[in-house]
Protein backbone atom coordinates (compact mmCIF):
# COMPACT_ATOMS: atom_id res chain seq x y z
CA UNK A 1 0.00 0.00 0.00
CA UNK A 2 2.94 2.13 0.52
CA UNK A 3 4.78 1.74 -2.13
CA UNK A 4 4.88 4.50 -5.25
CA UNK A 5 3.00 3.16 -8.41
CA UNK A 6 2.18 4.67 -11.92
CA UNK A 7 -1.36 5.76 -12.54
CA UNK A 8 -4.24 3.75 -13.98
CA UNK A 9 -7.74 3.64 -14.39
CA UNK A 10 -10.03 3.65 -11.42
CA UNK A 11 -11.19 0.62 -9.65
CA UNK A 12 -14.36 -1.13 -10.86
CA UNK A 13 -15.56 -2.93 -7.47
CA UNK A 14 -15.63 -6.43 -7.50
CA UNK A 15 -13.81 -6.86 -10.83
CA UNK A 16 -10.62 -9.09 -10.78
CA UNK A 17 -11.21 -10.68 -13.67
CA UNK A 18 -7.83 -13.31 -15.18
CA UNK A 19 -8.46 -11.55 -18.49
CA UNK A 20 -8.09 -7.98 -17.29
CA UNK A 21 -4.91 -7.45 -18.35
CA UNK A 22 -3.48 -3.99 -16.82
CA UNK A 23 -0.10 -3.17 -15.77
CA UNK A 24 -0.41 -0.13 -14.59
CA UNK A 25 -1.92 -0.83 -10.99
CA UNK A 26 -2.86 2.53 -9.26
CA UNK A 27 -4.90 5.78 -9.75
CA UNK A 28 -4.93 8.22 -7.66
CA UNK A 29 -7.87 11.28 -8.41
CA UNK A 30 -10.53 13.39 -7.31
CA UNK A 31 -13.39 11.71 -9.80
CA UNK A 32 -17.03 12.09 -6.93
CA UNK A 33 -18.09 8.85 -8.15
CA UNK A 34 -15.56 6.90 -7.09
CA UNK A 35 -14.89 8.30 -3.78
CA UNK A 36 -18.64 8.18 -3.30
CA UNK A 37 -18.54 4.55 -4.24
CA UNK A 38 -15.51 3.98 -1.90
CA UNK A 39 -16.79 5.64 0.94
CA UNK A 40 -20.57 3.63 0.59
CA UNK A 41 -18.92 0.74 0.76
CA UNK A 42 -16.62 0.81 3.64
CA UNK A 43 -18.00 0.11 7.48
CA UNK A 44 -14.80 2.02 9.16
CA UNK A 45 -13.18 5.14 8.86
CA UNK A 46 -9.74 6.03 10.92
CA UNK A 47 -10.01 9.88 11.66
CA UNK A 48 -7.08 12.10 13.19
CA UNK A 49 -6.91 14.77 15.61
CA UNK A 50 -3.64 16.62 16.36
CA UNK A 51 -2.84 17.75 19.80
CA UNK A 52 -1.78 21.17 20.83
CA UNK A 53 2.13 19.82 20.94
CA UNK A 54 1.96 18.24 17.22
CA UNK A 55 0.73 14.63 17.97
CA UNK A 56 -1.78 13.04 16.03
CA UNK A 57 -4.35 10.32 17.14
CA UNK A 58 -6.06 8.35 14.94
CA UNK A 59 -9.44 6.09 16.13
CA UNK A 60 -11.27 4.30 13.93
CA UNK A 61 -14.86 5.61 13.80
CA UNK A 62 -18.41 4.44 12.01
CA UNK A 63 -19.33 6.75 9.31
CA UNK A 64 -21.83 7.52 6.61
CA UNK A 65 -21.23 9.86 2.98
CA UNK A 66 -24.39 11.91 3.07
CA UNK A 67 -24.52 13.47 -0.49
CA UNK A 68 -21.51 16.16 -0.29
CA UNK A 69 -20.38 15.10 2.99
CA UNK A 70 -19.59 12.59 5.41
CA UNK A 71 -20.96 11.95 8.83
CA UNK A 72 -19.28 10.87 11.88
CA UNK A 73 -20.88 10.79 15.71
CA UNK A 74 -19.18 9.81 19.14
CA UNK A 75 -20.09 10.72 22.89
CA UNK A 76 -19.95 14.23 24.22
CA UNK A 77 -17.57 12.38 26.96
CA UNK A 78 -15.04 11.71 24.44
CA UNK A 79 -12.04 14.18 23.96
CA UNK A 80 -11.36 13.75 20.33
CA UNK A 81 -15.05 14.20 19.09
CA UNK A 82 -14.93 17.49 20.99
CA UNK A 83 -12.43 18.89 19.58
CA UNK A 84 -13.49 17.93 16.37
CA UNK A 85 -16.52 19.71 17.18
CA UNK A 86 -14.37 22.79 18.11
CA UNK A 87 -13.37 23.09 14.45
CA UNK A 88 -9.93 21.26 14.84
CA UNK A 89 -8.58 20.24 11.19
CA UNK A 90 -9.03 16.55 10.61
CA UNK A 91 -8.13 13.72 8.33
CA UNK A 92 -10.97 10.77 7.03
CA UNK A 93 -9.84 7.88 5.54
CA UNK A 94 -11.17 4.23 4.58
CA UNK A 95 -9.32 1.66 3.05
CA UNK A 96 -10.95 -1.19 1.35
CA UNK A 97 -8.41 -4.23 1.39
CA UNK A 98 -9.01 -5.85 -1.86
CA UNK A 99 -5.80 -8.64 -2.56
CA UNK A 100 -2.33 -9.09 -2.03
CA UNK A 101 -0.65 -8.87 -5.09
CA UNK A 102 2.42 -11.16 -5.33
CA UNK A 103 4.96 -10.07 -8.14
CA UNK A 104 7.93 -12.07 -8.56
CA UNK A 105 10.55 -9.31 -6.76
CA UNK A 106 9.51 -8.44 -2.92
CA UNK A 107 9.87 -4.61 -4.27
CA UNK A 108 6.62 -4.86 -7.04
CA UNK A 109 4.91 -6.62 -4.26
CA UNK A 110 1.81 -4.68 -2.84
CA UNK A 111 -1.72 -4.31 -2.32
CA UNK A 112 -4.98 -4.31 -3.98
CA UNK A 113 -7.02 -1.80 -1.76
CA UNK A 114 -9.53 1.35 -2.49
CA UNK A 115 -8.63 4.24 -0.39
CA UNK A 116 -10.37 7.56 0.35
CA UNK A 117 -8.89 10.93 1.93
CA UNK A 118 -10.83 13.43 3.12
CA UNK A 119 -9.47 16.84 4.62
CA UNK A 120 -11.43 20.22 6.22
CA UNK A 121 -13.06 20.96 9.49
CA UNK A 122 -16.06 19.40 10.65
CA UNK A 123 -19.15 20.93 11.67
CA UNK A 124 -21.59 20.45 14.64
CA UNK A 125 -24.79 19.37 13.54
CA UNK A 126 -27.97 19.87 16.21
CA UNK A 127 -31.75 19.51 16.06
CA UNK A 128 -34.15 17.98 13.59
CA UNK A 129 -30.53 18.19 11.08
CA UNK A 130 -28.47 15.63 13.48
CA UNK A 131 -31.64 13.84 13.90
CA UNK A 132 -31.42 12.93 10.04
CA UNK A 133 -27.97 12.77 9.88
CA UNK A 134 -27.96 10.10 12.91
CA UNK A 135 -31.04 8.02 11.07
CA UNK A 136 -28.13 8.11 8.11
CA UNK A 137 -25.41 6.80 9.84
CA UNK A 138 -27.87 4.06 11.45
CA UNK A 139 -28.62 2.98 7.69
CA UNK A 140 -25.12 2.88 5.97
CA UNK A 141 -24.17 0.58 8.79
CA UNK A 142 -27.43 -1.69 9.48
CA UNK A 143 -30.23 -0.98 6.43
CA UNK A 144 -33.39 -1.18 7.42
CA UNK A 145 -32.51 -0.90 11.32
CA UNK A 146 -33.45 2.74 11.96
CA UNK A 147 -37.21 1.82 11.53
CA UNK A 148 -37.12 -1.46 13.25
CA UNK A 149 -34.87 -0.23 16.92
CA UNK A 150 -36.14 2.14 19.23
CA UNK A 151 -34.51 5.30 18.20
CA UNK A 152 -32.86 7.57 20.45
CA UNK A 153 -34.40 9.36 23.72
CA UNK A 154 -33.65 12.80 24.23
CA UNK A 155 -31.05 12.07 26.32
CA UNK A 156 -29.34 9.42 24.23
CA UNK A 157 -29.20 12.29 21.73
CA UNK A 158 -28.03 14.95 24.26
CA UNK A 159 -24.91 12.09 24.62
CA UNK A 160 -24.10 12.06 21.26
CA UNK A 161 -22.36 14.56 18.90
CA UNK A 162 -23.36 14.65 15.63
CA UNK A 163 -20.78 16.03 13.00
CA UNK A 164 -20.84 16.44 9.36
CA UNK A 165 -16.91 17.00 7.14
CA UNK A 166 -17.65 18.10 4.11
CA UNK A 167 -16.08 16.65 1.20
CA UNK A 168 -14.84 19.45 -0.33
CA UNK A 169 -11.58 18.48 -0.28
CA UNK A 170 -11.09 14.72 -0.70
CA UNK A 171 -9.21 12.22 -3.17
CA UNK A 172 -9.15 8.96 -3.90
CA UNK A 173 -6.78 6.06 -4.66
CA UNK A 174 -7.22 2.95 -6.17
CA UNK A 175 -4.98 -0.52 -6.80
CA UNK A 176 -6.82 -2.71 -9.06
CA UNK A 177 -4.01 -4.09 -11.47
CA UNK A 178 -1.21 -6.97 -11.59
CA UNK A 179 1.92 -7.87 -10.28
CA UNK A 180 4.13 -4.80 -12.29
CA UNK A 181 7.58 -6.77 -12.56
CA UNK A 182 10.19 -5.34 -14.45
CA UNK A 183 10.80 -7.20 -17.73
CA UNK A 184 13.84 -8.83 -16.87
CA UNK A 185 12.15 -11.08 -14.07
CA UNK A 186 9.81 -12.40 -16.25
CA UNK A 187 11.35 -15.43 -16.82
CA UNK A 188 11.96 -16.28 -12.80
CA UNK A 189 10.43 -19.08 -11.76
CA UNK A 190 8.77 -17.43 -9.50
CA UNK A 191 4.39 -18.25 -9.18
CA UNK A 192 3.11 -14.14 -9.37
CA UNK A 193 -0.48 -12.87 -9.61
CA UNK A 194 -3.02 -12.19 -6.93
CA UNK A 195 -4.78 -13.41 -3.61
CA UNK A 196 -8.05 -11.61 -3.22
CA UNK A 197 -9.16 -10.35 0.37
CA UNK A 198 -12.81 -10.01 0.59
CA UNK A 199 -14.76 -9.05 3.49
CA UNK A 200 -17.84 -10.83 4.29
CA UNK A 201 -21.15 -11.21 6.51
CA UNK A 202 -21.40 -14.35 8.65
CA UNK A 203 -24.57 -15.41 9.97
CA UNK A 204 -26.52 -14.01 12.35
CA UNK A 205 -26.07 -14.37 15.78
CA UNK A 206 -29.14 -13.90 18.79
CA UNK A 207 -28.14 -12.61 21.69
CA UNK A 208 -27.74 -14.23 24.85
CA UNK A 209 -30.47 -12.24 26.36
CA UNK A 210 -32.86 -12.40 23.56
CA UNK A 211 -36.78 -12.56 24.86
CA UNK A 212 -39.63 -14.64 22.81
CA UNK A 213 -38.31 -16.46 19.28
CA UNK A 214 -38.14 -13.64 16.83
CA UNK A 215 -36.55 -13.82 13.48
CA UNK A 216 -33.73 -12.51 12.21
CA UNK A 217 -35.26 -9.62 10.13
CA UNK A 218 -35.28 -10.01 6.52
CA UNK A 219 -33.44 -6.67 6.23
CA UNK A 220 -30.38 -8.42 7.56
CA UNK A 221 -30.68 -11.55 5.94
CA UNK A 222 -30.21 -9.56 2.58
CA UNK A 223 -27.70 -7.62 3.86
CA UNK A 224 -24.47 -9.01 2.16
CA UNK A 225 -21.17 -7.49 0.10
CA UNK B 1 -16.68 1.77 17.31
CA UNK B 2 -17.14 5.59 18.48
CA UNK B 3 -19.48 4.71 21.62
CA UNK B 4 -18.14 4.70 25.07
CA UNK B 5 -18.68 1.38 26.78
CA UNK B 6 -17.53 -0.36 30.41
CA UNK B 7 -14.53 -2.17 30.97
CA UNK B 8 -13.99 -6.05 30.18
CA UNK B 9 -11.96 -8.75 29.71
CA UNK B 10 -10.33 -8.85 26.48
CA UNK B 11 -11.00 -10.42 23.70
CA UNK B 12 -9.90 -14.18 22.19
CA UNK B 13 -10.03 -13.44 18.80
CA UNK B 14 -12.24 -16.06 16.67
CA UNK B 15 -14.26 -16.39 19.73
CA UNK B 16 -17.55 -15.34 19.13
CA UNK B 17 -19.88 -18.27 20.69
CA UNK B 18 -23.23 -18.22 21.50
CA UNK B 19 -22.85 -19.62 25.09
CA UNK B 20 -20.36 -16.34 26.31
CA UNK B 21 -22.45 -14.09 27.92
CA UNK B 22 -20.89 -11.39 28.62
CA UNK B 23 -22.58 -7.87 28.88
CA UNK B 24 -19.77 -5.68 29.09
CA UNK B 25 -18.47 -5.03 25.50
CA UNK B 26 -15.13 -3.78 25.80
CA UNK B 27 -12.05 -3.21 26.90
CA UNK B 28 -8.86 -0.18 26.66
CA UNK B 29 -6.24 -1.58 28.31
CA UNK B 30 -2.35 -2.07 27.93
CA UNK B 31 -1.83 -5.39 27.76
CA UNK B 32 1.11 -6.45 25.53
CA UNK B 33 -0.22 -9.48 24.63
CA UNK B 34 -3.41 -8.96 23.60
CA UNK B 35 -1.40 -5.64 21.54
CA UNK B 36 0.60 -8.23 19.91
CA UNK B 37 -1.60 -10.75 18.72
CA UNK B 38 -4.21 -7.42 17.30
CA UNK B 39 -0.90 -6.49 15.29
CA UNK B 40 0.00 -9.83 14.14
CA UNK B 41 -4.01 -10.17 12.68
CA UNK B 42 -3.56 -7.22 10.55
CA UNK B 43 -2.53 -6.36 7.26
CA UNK B 44 -3.08 -2.44 7.12
CA UNK B 45 -2.13 -0.03 9.41
CA UNK B 46 -3.72 3.66 9.30
CA UNK B 47 -0.53 5.99 9.76
CA UNK B 48 -0.70 9.82 10.61
CA UNK B 49 1.65 12.72 10.23
CA UNK B 50 0.89 16.35 11.07
CA UNK B 51 2.03 19.15 8.74
CA UNK B 52 2.78 22.77 10.13
CA UNK B 53 -0.19 24.09 10.03
CA UNK B 54 -2.22 21.56 12.23
CA UNK B 55 -3.68 19.41 9.62
CA UNK B 56 -3.06 15.56 9.99
CA UNK B 57 -2.93 13.19 7.14
CA UNK B 58 -4.00 9.89 7.35
CA UNK B 59 -2.46 6.88 5.13
CA UNK B 60 -2.85 3.26 4.80
CA UNK B 61 0.31 1.45 4.84
CA UNK B 62 1.42 -1.84 5.48
CA UNK B 63 3.17 -2.96 8.78
CA UNK B 64 4.72 -5.70 10.46
CA UNK B 65 5.81 -5.85 14.15
CA UNK B 66 8.83 -7.53 15.03
CA UNK B 67 9.08 -7.32 18.98
CA UNK B 68 9.15 -4.32 20.47
CA UNK B 69 8.27 -2.43 17.46
CA UNK B 70 6.31 -1.91 14.28
CA UNK B 71 8.13 -1.95 10.94
CA UNK B 72 7.04 -0.04 8.13
CA UNK B 73 7.85 0.95 4.62
CA UNK B 74 7.59 3.49 1.79
CA UNK B 75 9.07 5.21 -0.83
CA UNK B 76 11.70 7.85 -0.79
CA UNK B 77 9.66 10.12 -2.65
CA UNK B 78 6.60 9.84 -0.40
CA UNK B 79 6.41 13.15 1.88
CA UNK B 80 4.85 11.67 4.85
CA UNK B 81 7.55 9.10 4.92
CA UNK B 82 10.30 11.65 4.80
CA UNK B 83 8.30 13.19 7.60
CA UNK B 84 8.61 9.97 9.32
CA UNK B 85 12.04 9.71 8.90
CA UNK B 86 12.56 13.26 10.06
CA UNK B 87 11.09 11.77 13.42
CA UNK B 88 7.51 13.50 12.78
CA UNK B 89 5.51 12.63 15.97
CA UNK B 90 2.96 9.70 14.77
CA UNK B 91 0.35 7.74 15.50
CA UNK B 92 -0.55 3.99 13.81
CA UNK B 93 -3.49 2.44 14.45
CA UNK B 94 -4.43 -0.61 13.24
CA UNK B 95 -8.19 -1.95 13.38
CA UNK B 96 -9.37 -5.36 12.74
CA UNK B 97 -13.45 -4.96 12.46
CA UNK B 98 -15.45 -8.27 13.90
CA UNK B 99 -19.19 -8.06 13.79
CA UNK B 100 -22.20 -5.53 13.92
CA UNK B 101 -23.73 -5.56 16.56
CA UNK B 102 -27.51 -4.67 16.87
CA UNK B 103 -28.77 -3.63 20.05
CA UNK B 104 -32.74 -3.45 20.44
CA UNK B 105 -31.76 -0.05 20.87
CA UNK B 106 -29.99 2.04 18.21
CA UNK B 107 -27.82 3.61 20.77
CA UNK B 108 -26.74 0.85 21.79
CA UNK B 109 -25.92 -0.53 18.62
CA UNK B 110 -22.19 -1.00 17.95
CA UNK B 111 -18.97 -3.06 16.45
CA UNK B 112 -17.14 -6.01 17.48
CA UNK B 113 -13.73 -4.82 16.78
CA UNK B 114 -10.04 -4.80 18.20
CA UNK B 115 -8.19 -1.65 17.97
CA UNK B 116 -4.61 -0.95 18.57
CA UNK B 117 -2.85 2.62 18.60
CA UNK B 118 0.84 3.12 18.66
CA UNK B 119 2.28 6.80 19.18
CA UNK B 120 5.61 7.83 18.69
CA UNK B 121 8.49 8.89 16.59
CA UNK B 122 10.00 6.30 14.00
CA UNK B 123 13.69 6.00 13.39
CA UNK B 124 14.99 5.49 10.32
CA UNK B 125 16.53 1.66 9.80
CA UNK B 126 19.37 1.36 7.42
CA UNK B 127 22.61 -1.50 6.81
CA UNK B 128 21.54 -4.89 7.54
CA UNK B 129 18.87 -3.76 10.46
CA UNK B 130 16.49 -2.13 7.07
CA UNK B 131 16.96 -5.54 5.56
CA UNK B 132 16.03 -7.80 8.17
CA UNK B 133 13.03 -5.16 8.51
CA UNK B 134 12.25 -5.41 4.83
CA UNK B 135 12.44 -9.14 5.25
CA UNK B 136 10.47 -8.82 8.01
CA UNK B 137 7.93 -7.14 6.87
CA UNK B 138 7.42 -9.02 3.66
CA UNK B 139 7.06 -12.21 5.57
CA UNK B 140 3.99 -10.49 7.92
CA UNK B 141 2.18 -9.72 4.78
CA UNK B 142 3.09 -12.59 2.58
CA UNK B 143 4.33 -15.34 4.81
CA UNK B 144 7.25 -17.91 2.97
CA UNK B 145 7.55 -15.35 -0.08
CA UNK B 146 10.65 -13.15 0.75
CA UNK B 147 12.72 -17.00 0.21
CA UNK B 148 10.99 -17.51 -3.15
CA UNK B 149 10.49 -14.14 -4.77
CA UNK B 150 13.36 -11.79 -5.95
CA UNK B 151 14.69 -10.14 -3.01
CA UNK B 152 15.47 -6.23 -3.42
CA UNK B 153 18.77 -4.69 -5.49
CA UNK B 154 20.93 -2.02 -4.16
CA UNK B 155 18.42 0.40 -5.96
CA UNK B 156 15.29 -0.48 -4.68
CA UNK B 157 16.91 -0.61 -1.01
CA UNK B 158 17.56 2.84 -1.55
CA UNK B 159 14.45 3.64 -2.98
CA UNK B 160 12.69 2.56 0.34
CA UNK B 161 12.42 3.89 3.84
CA UNK B 162 11.96 1.41 6.55
CA UNK B 163 11.36 3.06 10.04
CA UNK B 164 10.82 1.25 13.04
CA UNK B 165 8.19 2.75 15.02
CA UNK B 166 8.51 1.31 19.26
CA UNK B 167 5.52 -0.16 21.04
CA UNK B 168 6.70 1.73 23.76
CA UNK B 169 3.64 3.80 24.16
CA UNK B 170 0.75 1.73 23.36
CA UNK B 171 -2.95 0.51 23.79
CA UNK B 172 -6.01 -1.54 22.87
CA UNK B 173 -9.05 -1.63 22.62
CA UNK B 174 -11.78 -4.68 22.58
CA UNK B 175 -15.35 -4.75 21.57
CA UNK B 176 -16.07 -8.35 21.95
CA UNK B 177 -19.57 -8.47 23.60
CA UNK B 178 -23.11 -8.67 22.95
CA UNK B 179 -25.72 -6.22 22.72
CA UNK B 180 -26.18 -4.04 26.06
CA UNK B 181 -29.89 -2.79 25.79
CA UNK B 182 -31.40 -1.14 28.84
CA UNK B 183 -33.68 -3.45 31.32
CA UNK B 184 -36.33 -1.19 30.24
CA UNK B 185 -36.05 -2.20 26.58
CA UNK B 186 -35.05 -6.22 27.00
CA UNK B 187 -39.22 -6.81 26.08
CA UNK B 188 -39.27 -4.56 22.95
CA UNK B 189 -40.53 -7.46 19.58
CA UNK B 190 -36.98 -6.49 17.99
CA UNK B 191 -34.41 -8.80 16.95
CA UNK B 192 -31.15 -8.40 18.60
CA UNK B 193 -27.91 -10.10 18.16
CA UNK B 194 -24.61 -9.71 16.11
CA UNK B 195 -23.52 -10.23 12.81
CA UNK B 196 -19.68 -11.55 12.66
CA UNK B 197 -17.71 -10.03 9.96
CA UNK B 198 -14.68 -11.84 8.90
CA UNK B 199 -11.81 -10.77 6.36
CA UNK B 200 -11.51 -13.90 3.75
CA UNK B 201 -8.63 -15.13 1.33
CA UNK B 202 -9.93 -16.08 -2.22
CA UNK B 203 -8.83 -18.68 -4.29
CA UNK B 204 -5.15 -17.71 -5.76
CA UNK B 205 -5.40 -15.65 -9.41
CA UNK B 206 -1.92 -16.57 -11.75
CA UNK B 207 -0.88 -13.42 -13.35
CA UNK B 208 -1.91 -12.64 -17.09
CA UNK B 209 1.53 -12.33 -17.85
CA UNK B 210 2.86 -15.78 -16.24
CA UNK B 211 5.22 -17.60 -17.83
CA UNK B 212 4.90 -21.53 -18.26
CA UNK B 213 2.80 -23.25 -15.62
CA UNK B 214 3.87 -22.92 -12.50
CA UNK B 215 1.94 -24.20 -9.64
CA UNK B 216 0.56 -21.88 -6.46
CA UNK B 217 3.15 -22.04 -3.87
CA UNK B 218 2.30 -24.22 -0.99
CA UNK B 219 2.93 -21.29 1.11
CA UNK B 220 0.15 -19.29 -0.49
CA UNK B 221 -2.08 -22.26 -0.11
CA UNK B 222 -1.68 -22.66 3.19
CA UNK B 223 -2.70 -18.73 4.12
CA UNK B 224 -5.54 -18.32 6.02
CA UNK B 225 -7.30 -16.02 8.28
Amino acid sequence: VTDGHSPQAPARPGDTARTRVRRGADKAGYDRGVVDAVLDAGLVAHLAVTEADGQPYVLPVAYARDGDRVLVHGSTGSRLFRALADGAPTCLTVTLLDGLVLARSVFESSMRYRSVMVLGRATLLDGDEAWAAYARLTEHLMPGRWDDARQPTPKERAATLVLALPLDECSVKVSDGWPEDEDDDLDLPVWAGVVPVRTVLGSPEPAPDLRGDPPVPGYVTRWAW
